[in-house]
């Protein structure tokens, strides 16, 4: 409360939490009054509050979420993308082009990846482009070559969604749902994923703090749908040597408040395919449970990002330099 | 180029650049060799030039829009929304509840915010919100009740449309279409709204740098609509005793690059209620052509966003203040 | 306390709050228990609980500061710079050049500032500058300079600190003690400042919360000078289209929490002279209560910052500009 | 240029070019002219040019920092912080308490990481406090405590130097001195620190750029002080589940750019206890040459930074976490 606030103030918060079906528990200190609430199930708007004469401040104790909690599933959860768990003692690598452009160039590097390592397949059929003007994906047709490259390698497939409209689409083909950055809150789209039952790939919001990355997450598992593998891509700010800055710190974090797994993108976290090995060595120690890279058979003509990927030789190197940081953290990849 | 780049890999950056019909102009330095590339008449991707051997950094001069772009315009753009010109000599205030609770609830605010001075009303059907749990809007109802309430006071609406499956539906009943802040990259979503011709109020997102902003309001004229509103919101940062950083600075920056009119929402831009009179003042000084302020009969009990809500009378009060500032930089209210 | 807390936790809380001198509150809900702490006079730290065993989080509910508060201190500060009041209805409006470079240069500025209207000369005699190898100042020389202009025009000098080892050098020539942006928590240089007695114009760090920036002050004031202008000046922000972003918002918070008047630098918050006009028409519709800054007479010339410089001409017409947006406000200029 | 610039307006900044001594090679383009600027030894300042008529942008294509830059010292430093080599292959881990309080608890604690295999003591005789109130460090008398516990464990001694009235005599006890975030740009203290010729541990700035944070190392090496090491602690962003981002990327950024040593504080990077470990693992897999990490016997009364510090059995967990991850980059620790 503020500290003019006047008993009668203090009473209409003890009334407006009644009305709740909450518990008021006024705390009168040496020169203002705080109010505990206790007693909500769910979330509770703290607006109701904030609008009320005398009031300072509303502080949250609790978190808003409860199903991605391991406050409320203590154990780990494994997901499993087209028979391949995330989340267990095994890294996963997923990997491949940034976008589809060609079933050649799509199998291609496919074969490369599998033969070097790789668990899972990545590739964009569409493509979220900054620009109109830019190269926005094959469409169904890249989903009918990513099916094609799983064939032919046997690795299960994750691929961008954009779209409510494109949603029973793509998990006709994918193995996994990916949520790219830009629609971590379009909750629209979290919601019709959910109802799929599939595996969902949900990136970090180039903005989104962990509570919002959380709630996120929630709105998915309240569809029913618990497969969530949570991704770290780089956050938005003043550091400008990269694309964005990885915030690696959301590994142990994400850990230690929720149960899903969480992988890492070091590719658009770094944007520079110099700094992608260093910081996936740097995301296995950190704890995470797998790694996204974008690798292209030629990236001098990529239609996409080229820059952020490896060489399928760099890959090798890439794969040989994890191996050991994840005997170190006991695991392996 | 590095400065141990080879006349080689020089050569092989001019190759590169005729073979996408471009001309390209070697500048020997004491210390390094610079390539300047003319010629585009569109947009061209960085990342063929970066992934050549030699090249140290592809830096952009000219700009990757063209519509939104002052330079092929140069003339303002004013949008008629629902016969109300935004972008004109006059300062528009777009004024209304954060989501549409009821009939009465939404007719009493229309009626209160006409009165005194109002232009455009605004409401939430569709409510993105950042928990599963907390209220997601009336949906088609609430739209509904937005055209009665337009009805009933003569205000053109605007009103958020989330996902692509609503466009019609939203654009069926409101005069101005939406795009909030978490969707400014749902580059589906600004298709679409672009197709139905009808003006699109574009919010910035929270993260978003000015480029990307203009890029997306690119997208809705690319579809053909030049009826494009930009608001400035808030951005994400470090500072903590607002909900977000209302960057005025932008307000100018705009109206240098684009021709399109710029509106600011202190209301989600600070996220508190007092500070709601000052940056609407502030913003019209800035050079906005208006500003777009929630406006709660009972901020109380309003279903959200109750503290940055203005009651009736602290609208009153935003109008006597805005007024004179208006008239200092030429313009009314 | 976690939601596993013992009662023995709770009990060690309590005990640690005592041996403080506070008073523990205990709070019991339905899944954890919060206690709540009160009787502190001053500043508590809050280590001593999260280090507890079954602590769950330590939440600050009253503010660290005391001496700049508006709560201890109701009425606002007006402080006297060389005879100049800032901080009353009279706009105070601070120009000259970046850097101080000559006898000549700055007294003409000063004189041509001087003639539109200015209140206070600037001018930088000790420069902080990025790269070792650019003009450092010209040291005492530059503040013997600074005080010439001063005779010739009555115009009182603001001229930045850089070093305790020189802050009664500059205090012997100048009216008011600059300390800038990346000294705001050069602690050991806000206390001399602080014993000095002079007026200190406080520039807002660029990454600092407005707690810092009034603990900053608080240093000043415990020395028992109560002369501080606070300055905003941009902070750093992934936005990348002004060199920094200016908060304006902080102008109705820091007259919320604090009685000290407030200035805004376009001219560095902005880096481009083109938005110091509008940026600084929008500052004083905030309610600052004034603006600073640049003007050079020469600026392709200038030997520092020079495009974020106006040209008197500039100056003169921002003058024209901000008085009428004074008188929009209440006040003049 | 301005897409509208004329020849003249061209020719008079190839005037102003060669003014400087400087070539200017004017590249026409379809829309606008380009100028690129060469033969430039040291940093030339943009300011010359931005402000001529006609002129859009001034980019800036090589670094202006030369003494730390690789291209001009190819090889790797190695550092010599009292006999212990850092940059070298050995991993060196800094260990101590946040403050001195006491000599019984620096001995203890110096002696506790001693034999957990610490390189190096760290430890606050003069402390940087973000309020007036606060314990601001023992000063001389910490010197002297910290020499103690040198002669007691052989371990040399890191400590922070605040003021420039300080250098000599925090030079006359520690083996190396540290520039803390906050001094970053304290470009007396850095002259003044480089004189000594001592090693000096520089922590980035909590919204320093990489370019800014390798300046301010060059104003040491400016000195003839080629002993510096970088230090990363953190940078501050919008994320709120750690007290500062830590921006690892940053490793592998240095190390391609400098020659120079760095380490990674995740102490206060992360601000909390139960990250240090992790993000420790994760900083030696991106590269780091070592870490400094907070340690105190009794966190819970420790009297500045409880929360981050670990107790000397954690400080054990986390050099036998460390070791394989250093034995995995090819290291040992």
């Amino acid at each position: 409360m503020d500290r003019g606030a006047t008993g009668e103030e203090v009473e209409r918060v003890v009334a407006a939490a009644e009305r709740l079906g909450l518990k008021a528990h006024p705390i009168p200190g040496a020169q203002r009054t705080a109010v505990g609430i206790t007693g909500n199930k769910g979330a509770v708007t703290t607006a109701v509050f904030e609008a009320l004469p005398g009031v300072l401040e509303v502080i949250r104790v609790s978190h808003p979420y409860k199903l991605v909690s391991r406050e409320f599933h203590p154990e780990d959860t494994i997901v499993s993308v087209g028979g391949v768990p995330v989340g267990g003692t095994r890294i996963v690598v997923i990997a491949g082009p940034c976008a589809v452009e060609s079933l050649e160039q799509t199998v291609t590097i496919a074969r490369e990846v599998k033969a070097r390592g790789a668990d899972l397949l990545r590739g964009g059929a569409f493509k979220p482009r900054t620009s109109p003007y830019a190269f926005q994906g094959l469409g169904e047709e890249g989903l009918r070559i990513l099916a094609a490259a799983r064939d032919a390698t046997g690795l299960p497939v994750v691929t961008e969604v954009l779209d409510t409209a494109h949603v029973e689409l793509v998990a006709a083909y994918a193995d996994c749902l990916q949520i790219g950055a830009r629609n971590m809150q379009n909750f629209e789209l979290l919601k019709k994923a959910g109802k799929t039952g599939k595996p969902v790939l949900l990136k970090r919001g180039m903005s989104a703090t962990l509570e919002e990355f959380l709630l996120a997450a929630e709105y998915v598992l309240a569809e029913g749908n618990p497969n969530v593998v949570l991704c770290e891509r780089g956050i938005r700010t003043f550091s400008d040597f990269t694309r964005n800055t990885l915030d690696l710190s959301v590994v142990p974090a994400v850990e230690r408040l929720s149960h899903l797994p969480i992988i890492v993108d070091p590719s658009h976290g770094t944007g520079r395919r110099e700094k992608v090995v260093p910081m996936s060595r740097a995301s296995i120690a950190a704890g995470a449970d797998g790694i996204a890279v974008e690798v292209h058979n030629n990236p001098a003509e990529a239609l996409s990002d080229g820059p952020q990927a490896l060489t399928p030789g760099m890959f090798s190197e890439l794969m040989s330099q994890i191996r050991p940081i994840a005997m170190a953290v006991g695991r392996t990849a």
